[in-house]
C-alpha cells in the first residue's frame, strides 16, 4: 500500500522555472532529500552508509524485490481470506505491465495447489472428437503471445452511490496487466471439430468452486486464449496456474482459472455466475445478463487518494487508460474538475485491451483542484461522467462501473476521492 | 534449468495429420500425458488428488511462483558468486517479457544493499548546474517506459571456436528483456545545462567496484534512460536498484547499476572497463574500443541444445531475436543447415532493441536435422554466420558473438550444439 519505506514517492521541491531550480550541490539538494516525511523503515540490519565499502550479496537462481520495497496487494473486507479479493496496488504502478506478484485476485474457494503433470484439460460436448489434453500436448501447439489487461468487473463497485474507497488501490485496483502465452481457443476447436450445433462453450475452473461460465462461440474463436505463460514465465498459482482463458476485453470472472473443461453446447448453461452473480440490476427491476465487455475506462494513478504533494509547482500527471474493445485513441485530463480538457501524451505502443499509461504535465498553483481522466476508445465510445452512467443504470447496479473518477486537490496537498 | 518438474516440456505423441488426432477421450490421451520421462516432483505434500475436492490457499500480499515450477538462473563457472553471472533459461522463456527474478545477472563485486532514501545521483562535471538528486527528485521528473532488451556483450563468449555450453542457457542466456520506467538523461542534461565542450558522461555504480564507464553525449541525449522501474514495479536489487542507466542496444556494461554519478567531460575517462576489458582482440593484435552496439541476433530456443523430441511430427520451432540498431524486419529458419530458409512469423508487437519472438511450424520426418535461424533488422544488417565472423574478427576476440547458432537433432530426438 506504501510506495516505498522511508520515503515519500514524490519530489519535495518545486519552482515556477525547473523542476530541478533548488537542486544544487552542496545547498538544497541534500537537505530537499532528507526533508520529507520521517517514515524510516525498519531496516534490520540497516544499510551499509556508503555501500561502494561492502562486498555486496552474491548471484542468485531466482531473484526477489529490495527489502526496502513495500507495495502489497490489499485484501478487500471479506470474512474469509480464501472466498476473496485482493487490489493492485496502481498508485505504485509504473509503466504498463504489472508485476505477476502484484496483480489482482479473486478467489471463489481459495488457490489450488495443482501438480501440472498431473492436470488435465478436457474437451467436450457438441465436438467431433473430443479430447482429454496434457500440458505438455497445449505447449506443444502453437502459441501466440498477447499483452493484455484483466479487469473484474466488480472493479469501482464501491463506487456508484458516494466515494468510498480511500485511494486508487481501492477505487481501480481490480485491473491488472500482462503478457499471457498459450494456445488459441480457435486452434483447439478447430483441432476437435465444433458440431453445427455448437454455439457455446462452458468453461470449468479446476478450483474446489469448480468456477463456470458460459461464452460465445464467436468470441471462442476470435481471439480466446488458453494462457500457460504470464510475463516470460508459468502462469502464477493465484491467476490460474497451470492453464486459464484469457478473454480479451471481457469481465474478468470469464477469464476461468485452473482451467479442466470446455463443454460446447447450444445454449449458455446458465450457472450461478451468470444468473445470481454477474447480472446488472438496472432501474426498472430488470436485469442485464451477459454484459460481458469492459468499457473504456481511465484514472489519473498520481496524485490519486491518500497522497500529498508538498507544495505548488510543477508535476507529471499520471495514469492507466484501457478499453475492453480495443486500443485506446485518446486520454484527456481535466483539472478543474471537467470544464476544460487537454490530451495527455499516450505512452508508446499502445496496444488493443492493454493498460495504456498516460502522462502530462501540470503546473500546480497551490489551490483547490479537480483532477479528472477521460478515455475515448478505437471505436469512438466515451468514458462517461457518473451522472450520465446512472442515467442509464441507476444505482442498484454492482458490476461494469466506469466512470469518471475524480480527485480533489486541497490546498494543503492532500488528495481525496470526491464524487464531482 | 529444468522447464518443469515431472513434465518433459514438449508433447509425447505426433501423427503426419494432426497434433492431437492420437489424444482422444478414454484412450491415448490419458496414457499419452503420463508416458513422458519419471521426473515426479519430491513435492512434500503431494498436490491434492482432486484439487476441487479441498479449500485452496487464501488471497496474498506479494505472490510467488508455484512449487512445481523450477526454471532458475544458472551461474558461469567462476572462483566467486560476488564477481560473477548469471545465464536467464531462455529454453523455459514464454514470449518476449523476461521475469525479473530471472533476469541474467552480472556483478563485479556482489549485489549492493542500498537504501532508496539515502542514496543520491550528483551530475557535475562540465555543467552549469551541478546537482545532487533523490529518487523523489527523479521520480518526479517527466517519465517513459521502454520494452527493451540487455545483452551482456559477452553472451555466446565461449562459442567462437568450439560448441561449447550444451544448452541456450549457456549459448545465449545473457540477453533479457524489460519494461523499463525511468527518466531520459536528455531531460536530466537540459536540466543541468552541458558546456559546449561536453562530449562524453562517465557513469559511475554505487557498487563495491564503483563500475564506471563512458558514454558519448550524443547517444546520452538520443535515448538514455535513468531506470527506477522494471517490469510494473521498483527496479529489482541485482538489476541496480535502486537506478540504472539503460543504454538501448549498447552493450550490458554500459548499462551501469546501482548508478551514483554522471560527470560530463570533454572526452572519455579511459577506464579500466573500456581498456582492458570490454575491447575486442582482432587478428593483427589490435584491439577495437568502444564497439557499443550489439548487432542483431537470433536463436532458436524450441527444440535447442539438452532437450529431446519425442518423436517424428509436427513441432512449432521457436525463438527469439532482437538487434540493438532497432527492430527486427525478419527471421528466417533453416532446418537443413542453411541450404534452404524460410521465413518466420514474428509475434506483434515488434518493437526496436526487443526481444522478438518467432515461431515456424515444422514437420520433423525423424532424420538427422540441423537448425539455424538468421535475424535481419530493420538496417538492413544480416547476421552472419560464425564463418563470416570469423573472418573478420579472428578467433581471438571475446566480446559481440553473434553469429547464427546451429543445434543438431539427432535421429534419437536428441538436439545437440553444433558448429556447422
Amino acid at each position: 500500500m506504501t510506495n516505498r519505506a522511508g520515503d515519500s514517492g514524490v519530489g519535495r521541491r518545486s519552482s515556477r522555472r525547473s523542476f530541478l531550480a533548488r537542486l544544487t550541490v552542496g545547498g538544497g539538494a541534500l537537505a530537499a532529500g532528507l526533508a520529507g516525511p520521517a517514515r524510516a523503515p525498519a531496516a534490520d540490519p540497516p544499510a551499509p552508509a556508503d555501500p561502494t565499502r561492502e562486498l555486496g550479496q552474491p548471484v542468485r537462481p531466482y531473484g526477489t524485490r529490495s527489502r526496502f520495497e513495500t507495495a502489497v496487494r490489499v485484501q478487500a473486507r471479506t470474512p474469509t481470506t480464501v472466498a476473496a479479493w485482493t487490489f493492485t496496488p496502481l498508485q505504485d504502478s509504473r509503466g504498463t505491465i504489472t508485476p505477476s506478484a502484484l496483480h489482482f485476485e479473486r478467489h471463489h474457494a481459495g488457490v489450488p495447489d495443482i501438480d501440472p503433470a498431473r492436470h488435465r484439460l478436457l474437451i467436450h460436448g457438441l465436438v467431433r472428437r473430443p479430447v482429454v489434453l496434457t500440458l505438455a500436448d497445449l505447449e506443444r501447439l502453437p502459441a501466440v503471445s498477447r499483452i493484455h489487461m484483466i479487469e473484474c468487473s466488480g472493479n469501482g463497485s464501491t463506487e456508484w452511490a458516494t466515494p468510498t474507497m480511500p485511494d486508487v488501490q481501492g477505487t481501480h485496483g481490480l485491473t491488472s496487466c500482462s503478457e499471457w502465452t498459450g494456445v488459441l481457443l480457435a486452434t483447439l476447436l478447430e483441432e476437435v471439430g465444433v458440431e453445427p450445433a455448437g454455439r457455446w462453450v462452458l468453461a470449468e475452473g479446476g478450483d474446489a468452486a469448480a468456477m463456470t461460465r458460459s461464452l460465445p462461440i464467436d468470441k471462442c474463436r476470435a481471439d480466446v486464449l488458453l494462457a500457460y505463460g504470464q510475463n516470460g514465465e508459468a502462469l502464477r498459482p493465484e491467476q490460474g496456474y497451470p492453464l486459464r482463458l484469457v478473454v480479451p476485453g471481457w469481465e474478468g470472472n470469464t477469464h476461468v482459472k485452473w482451467l479442466r473443461r470446455l463443454k460446447v453446447g447450444a445454449a449458455p448453461a446458465q450457472t450461478r455466475e451468470e444468473t445470481a452473480k454477474y447480472t446488472d440490476l438496472l432501474p426498472d427491476g430488470t436485469a442485464r445478463q451477459f454484459t460481458f465487455v469492459m468499457e473504456a475506462k481511465s484514472v489519473i494513478t498520481f496524485p490519486s487518494g491518500g497522497q500529498r504533494l508538498p507544495g505548488p509547482g510543477r508535476y507529471e500527471l499520471r495514469g492507466l487508460a484501457w478499453s475492453g474493445r480495443g486500443a485506446v485513441r485518446t486520454v484527456e485530463v481535466s483539472t478543474d474538475g471537467g470544464r476544460r480538457w487537454q490530451a495527455a501524451e499516450l505512452q508508446a505502443p499502445v496496444l488493443p485491451i492493454a493498460h495504456t499509461r498516460f502522462r502530462l504535465p501540470w503546473r500546480w498553483d497551490g489551490r483547490d483542484a479537480l483532477l479528472q481522466s477521460r478515455c475515448t476508445d478505437e471505436t469512438g465510445y466515451v468514458q462517461p461522467t457518473l451522472a450520465e452512467l446512472s442515467a442509464v443504470r441507476g444505482l442498484r447496479s454492482h458490476y461494469h462501473q466506469n466512470a469518471i473518477q475524480s480527485w480533489k486537490v486541497a490546498a494543503d496537498g492532500r488528495v481525496s476521492n470526491v464524487h464531482a
